[in-house]
């Protein structure tokens, strides 16, 4: 490690910790720090602490949000008819961005683990049976991981609403699209196998 | 994009700004600081600010520095009659890994480049040439960058130090160790070829 100023070493230090972030990387981020203005600077740190101290969770959906409810709960134009479930917020982002998917969202933050301790009584499953209630939604799509611990969230719960008369489905695990069935792992592969269609 | 509540998605914004930094790293990285404690973000945010506000110039070297004088010029060990120059700090960093460098440094903060109308009087040419005044140095580094603007600039440096009796090096330009022939460009190869040497 060369020696750098003390607080030059210190937000390498800082940076390091975050995700993605290695010893090159944070060099040159605490470097671009150092060239950049100090409105920037001061920018990128209120805009680290604004994270921490404007945001909390939806309160039907247990999004992150900056009010009481989250923008897609807020949002008159989504389908109240269909949640679909998902472990952690950031899992919202890839099906957001198919555009094809109008409904709302249930976060449960985190699944079933043993292993680790987790039970369905330390997920927001309550919240998800609550939000039956209304009569309003028809279908339940279970978006969990497709791991061990995401396949037995998504049984437990399918389990859980199945009997009050919904339809519950789970989203597809097959081979990605535009990958090379070479490179295929052989559980996703028989998984696709598995759930092939007649064309 | 997806819709973030705005101070996430107002992080994610600054982070993209930084430098190795894209829409997923900085969603990561947003991510990670929203589930972190709200002492860990405050240490990084005051961590940015102090790089702002606590750190100069060396006034020997021009390297950064978080008092008059940098930690290498401060410290009585190096070998004083060794001065490397190089462009910027952050080019100290892989010399000083080497830990085979004793001596000190001179930062230009910056090339000769015409095009980009940058001169030798924008660069700190004149008090790496005041240096020499003590008597005390013996060898001058010209560790600028292998490209043009980096030649320039130590071949314009050269011209001016050899009057002064002093030795005035270039560090060697040639294959990387641990690299394949396949893979070397052709000026470098010809440099390669250019510098070899007798065994």
């Amino acid at each position: 490690m060369p020696d750098f100023a003390e607080p030059l070493s210190r937000l390498i230090e800082e940076l390091r910790r975050l995700p993605g972030i290695g010893q090159k990387s944070a060099q040159r981020v605490a470097f671009s720090v150092l060239r950049s203005s100090r409105e920037d600077a001061e920018r990128l740190a209120k805009a680290l602490m604004d994270v921490k101290d404007k945001l909390g969770m939806c309160n039907i959906c247990n999004n992150i949000s900056d009010g009481e409810q989250c923008n897609i709960c807020r949002n008159p134009n989504r389908d109240q008819s269909v949640i679909c479930v998902v472990e952690e917020p950031p899992n919202i982002w890839p099906i957001e961005s198919t555009r094809t998917f109008e409904g709302l969202y249930h976060i449960l933050h985190g699944s079933i683990s043993p292993l680790r301790g987790i039970g369905p009584e330390q997920l927001r499953i309550k919240s998800l049976v609550e939000r039956m209630h209304s009569g309003e939604v028809k279908e339940v799509i279970l978006a969990t991981n497709p791991t061990v611990e995401g396949e037995a969230t998504a049984a437990y719960i399918s389990i859980l609403l199945k009997p009050l008369g919904l339809l519950v489905t789970r989203i597809a695990m097959g081979i990605p699209v535009g990958s090379d069935l070479e490179y295929a792992d052989e559980v996703t592969m028989s998984k696709s196998l598995e759930n092939r269609r007649q064309l």
